[in-house]
């Protein structure tokens, strides 16, 4: 383990490299082009099997070890998003409007130079490793689903993935067994009422009146109907119904947005929310629209492999601190590679020891430490070559029993 | 008229006593026994034609002139109330619970001593008079429907009735045209929820919070669906879901009136309530029973009778002032007299001048000032004898030129 | 009358000019510019006495009869609004997003003619006659407070004016003493919550549900704190707090109008909405902004005048129907000009006979019968002639006694 | 622990004859007088030190080892319930409308037959045992925090306790660390309006429907001001508003619980229902009166302690399962040991296999498994004894280091 951090170390101004120039080239979800060009070339080079085009957008990079055993992915995510970059770094985004306001750039780079450096192991290495560079993570349906279709999971054993976060402090790798991102929903409602003179109620269906019945009525599917036990968070963030100031409003919009960890509460959410509109529509003669689009499902890490990473982590040079983390609201289309293989997903903290307060993804300004793609290299090579030796050593014990 | 007017005076004493001896033999509604005995034998010692038990305890008598002419009807109710009489008055009620204490003694006593004095001016009368003594006035569905069923107002051309009013001052006669007391109706809904521990709202419908958002939303009714032009009024008045501190409520009961003036309103009223009822409970899953009774319909007071009482009234000596009064909310069953036959329905006066404020109607100490039944027995009188001499005027000279 | 009647007839053709010539030049209120020109240039033309700029932009043109007497005014208001004209007349206005959607224009045409007409009768008048010609009626605060404070009714001792009213049948002439339109305020409540991220309601004061508490609540005002007797609107119109799906809102903007005729009812509103916003705000922690724009009085017509007016209307040539109105929720400043005079402010039915269906008025395809015109004109100037020929003899009469 | 085992599987004839006793006399909380007196003579007679009235009505006894070493208590509650018993045991409650119907009498039993058995090894026990009996476990504030003041903890080192559950299978030991049982506190919120007649709500402050918009406005202390990560409960239990059904309320009592497992979070709930009462009366011009009362407060189970405890129930004879539970929303005085000493309570399934489904605790015919209570004493034995022996040599060898 101490010559793959050597040599990540070693490589970690190309590391730098790499993520500037993503940073200034940054393509929106399910519109890359460039990127997965420069990603199927680098791993090209490396000599990998190639497949480009998978799911859509994606690339999948397999590096195959000299010795036999089972396979590990890791991932990263390349697409960005429809910010307009602030800062004033050298490598600022080039194309207008468009902006690595979420730290794939950096999520790139690591996965590349990684590769770059396990390649170089691979006579040493026990079974293969593949490369699972996604696009498209910040727009639902996302990416992964489609990969996943594509195959990029076959024979694959265990997956590994990190976020870079910004608002952790450098130096902290966290992990959670069991449900960790929220599954993240969107709903609309349209109430469609009757609108009329202000001065007379009575020959119109108030939507105003209605949508803002609706809008309290709605809080009791998390008061009264999920359990208090479970986490559930229904949100109506907007409300819409312009008029002039003397015209009833003929309909009003409400759109918010459901977080929940356990599928049986998304159901009963969605279910509860449609039957208060239904009632409360009814109750003010009006009808109504009801739209609630599933975004990405709850990240739900497998525990023997969080427990795994976790231990790995603790061991990785630079890293100082391996806490557990609390549940997260928000969303992440890794959930899906979980569905369909053992794994885990963990954040490094890319917090500058030097920024008071860093500012949040999504966030004009945001920026990341770039030390933290040392880390999370680290950190995820070791857990793949560790997994790799410890399940190829089983596994060549049990084929030779066996033979 | 003079005549009239000195004739009662004489009999003033008279009319107190009886009052007096009523008020202290109270009956309830659809309770009476002795006081319709009573009446009775009153105008069979006046020679009038009596039937009795009309529509169940009413007794209707008749006075006929000697001269050819039209009928008028007086009414007086005779009920009195489960009250337990509070005052001090040396004629106190001699039954335990039972009250007269809205005046209906009174009213008795009035028609009974005009019946008397206008018996003894039946050489001049032209046409006949209907006096009709009706039970029941307090309870709905009252007694003025069974007895106009029974006949009461068979050849009646018009109707006068009066209530004496506490909180008048002694001296005033108030009448309007139109709409003058609000229907009156009754609603009772049970929210059938489903109860649980405290603990575990997800597994109850709780019934309080969806009697809650009933409550709130029936606030809508009056303020959106109601032409604002128009008065209605809905209370819910008792919310009853009494349960220990930390049980969910399986029932909760709402009971409340609906006050209109037309019926147009009051149907929508009674629908607009229910389309409530059934959208929120629908909205929290739960089942419902609504109930709507219909109280007494709201008094309409013919334009031209009404008019005409006012002016009669204003002439009748002791009446200082006759204003035309608001609409009331409060409801009275002379309204199903108007229904039948034109009329009008006014108030007399009946604070003494030396109280600084009254019991009002229903209090276990109300009383009223005695002087005030003279002055009705006076303006009851004068507009049946004025009404008949110019009608009958015209009738018989309409008659004369057909024969 | 019937000299005014045939004059105003033969003069009939020069309203119908007048009018369309207007409806081609609409101007927008307080921005009025050439029609006050034009019409100052028609008084001059006629030897009236004219002040122009009274109060802003109007003008007002007086008639001196020959004969001494008492002094009538008549007003009609001359803006335009905002809207862009859809009809396919020939005399489309020639303004852009300018129209006469009201009828002023109409008004005008009416007021100018009958001037001229009157003018020619000048010999007989007893009296004089103020042409009051409004700028601004339809935006708060209006013309007529700042006229009246300019002096407009200074010596005036009764006012008569008309609406044209496109949905009421041509040949209708409607009346109603007392309340006869809404006072039409205006509110806007800011509720200012605490933004943030849609899965971390507790980070936040939630604008939306705060504000949807709040127009719950409101429903209140007219169901419980306002007389049933009374009437009482309050509609909050627009709701607005647009935000991204999952993004708390920060605030939220309602903004509505209160119609209510009296005074007291009017300032209990203001003062329960603040109530209720204060305490519901709190109720959330949020802070809020609350402003109450009282907009035109209650338009409330002296009953003498009224009466008189209704009279005068039923011996009118082509008026074939003179209801009384029942009162109307809109509002208009003609409402200040009753404050300080006595008057009457009626419709004049403007709905072509052939029409099935009238577009209502501020709809862009507004239009009038013309012929309404004709009978504006005779119902004001009859009702000015008359009332001066009658106190102008009673005033005359009582001056020579003096003398 | 084999010879725990067998004597008290010889004892078990004994703890059924002392449970049915109590069961027939049973006493309620704060009112114990005879089962505190037949636990006294109960130790007396074992020879252990016993001390009465402790904290109130609680019996604390102490065996002392032979040995030197640690101290561990087990604690009891014998307190019954006032509920009339429905069962047709034969040894059914003497004592009309009381009843053990949460097998308090079973706890008893078993620790005192437990302690019997440890008795009689004393010889070989290292450390003392104190076994308290605690008073008032089913009524606020509850016997514990008293004991607690007057020294029951005095010297302890652990305390183990449990609960017979006889919803859960016989055979089954179940435990959690940290948040085990929440705290349950109960509030009762008067509004205080003003009452009137039905028909004139603008004269009134309607209690009903402020009372109705505060439960309505409630449901967002759950689902927008507490984390969504957290539990919480707020139960309106019982809305009292009985009034005739045309009068407005004058008051409205609301009365619930709150369930939290954390401070921050219990301090949260009573601080934000306060602030929604306050505002929602403000908004409803009435006055309030709002009281809080901490029920006790959440058990939190010492992790290390309570791992043991599921390392011993593993071992125990006739165990078969040892499940981690979820958090339960109801509460135990037994919270209090718990921020004294280390240690950590436990349940006991005591479902019938004959049973196809178990009555609730509390309900009238309420019943255990007896074998259970053979169960619960070998697994609250065995802790005690493997804690003493560990710890007591630990203790020993460094008591003797230091020497």
């Amino acid at each position: 383990m101490e010559k793959l951090f050597e040599k990540l170390a070693a490589h970690y101004e190309e590391m730098v490299e790499i993520r500037r120039y993503l940073h200034q080239h940054p393509e929106l979800s399910f519109q890359e082009v460039e990127t997965p060009k420069y990603i199927a070339e680098y791993h090209r080079k490396l000599g990998h099997e190639v497949r480009t085009e998978v799911g859509g957008r994606g690339i999948v990079a397999v590096l195959r070890g000299e010795k036999p055993g089972k396979t590990a992915a890791l991932r990263a995510d390349f697409d960005a998003l429809p910010i307009q970059e602030a800062t004033d770094v050298p490598y600022k985004s080039k194309v207008d409007g468009v902006m690595h306001a979420c730290g794939h750039d950096g999520h790139t780079a690591t996965l590349l130079v990684l590769a770059k450096v396990l390649s170089s192991m691979k006579s040493e290495l026990e079974g293969s490793i593949v490369f699972i560079h996604q696009h498209a993570e910040e727009l639902a349906p996302g990416g992964a689903i489609a990969m996943i279709e594509d195959g990029c999971l076959d024979g694959v054993d265990v997956i590994f993935g990190t976020h870079l976060w910004a608002t952790d402090p450098y130096g902290t790798i966290s992990y959670r067994a069991g449900h960790f991102m929220a599954a993240a929903d969107r709903f609309e409602i349209t109430v469609k009422g009757k609108g009329g003179h202000g001065a007379e109620p009575h020959l119109t269906k108030d939507a105003v009146v209605i949508g803002s019945q609706l809008v309290t009525n709605l809080q009791q599917v998390v008061s009264r109907r999920v359990n208090p036990l479970d986490s559930a968070v229904v949100t109506v963030a907007s409300f819409e119904a312009k008029n002039a100031f003397n015209v009833i409003a003929n309909s009003a919009v409400l759109t918010g947005t459901v977080r929940t960890f356990k599928e049986e509460v998304r159901d009963k959410v969605e279910a509860e929310i449609e039957r208060i509109v239904k009632g409360t529509c009814l109750a003010g003669d009006a009808d109504y629209h009801y739209d609630y689009k599933r975004g990405y499902p709850a990240v739900i890490n497998h525990k023997e492999e969080t427990n795994f990473l976790a231990e790995v982590a603790a061991c990785i040079p630079g890293v100082e601190n391996v806490p557990k983390r609390e549940p997260m609201m928000g969303g992440e289309d890794f959930a899906y590679y979980l569905q369909h293989v053992k794994g885990t997903f963990f954040f490094t903290g890319a917090k500058h020891t030097d920024w008071e307060e860093a500012y949040p993804h999504h966030h004009p300004k945001f920026n990341i430490d770039e030390r933290a793609m040392l880390l999370a290299a680290k950190t995820l090579g070791a857990a793949a070559l560790t997994f790799l030796r410890e399940k190829s050593y089983q596994y060549n014990e049990h084929k030779k029993a066996v033979d």
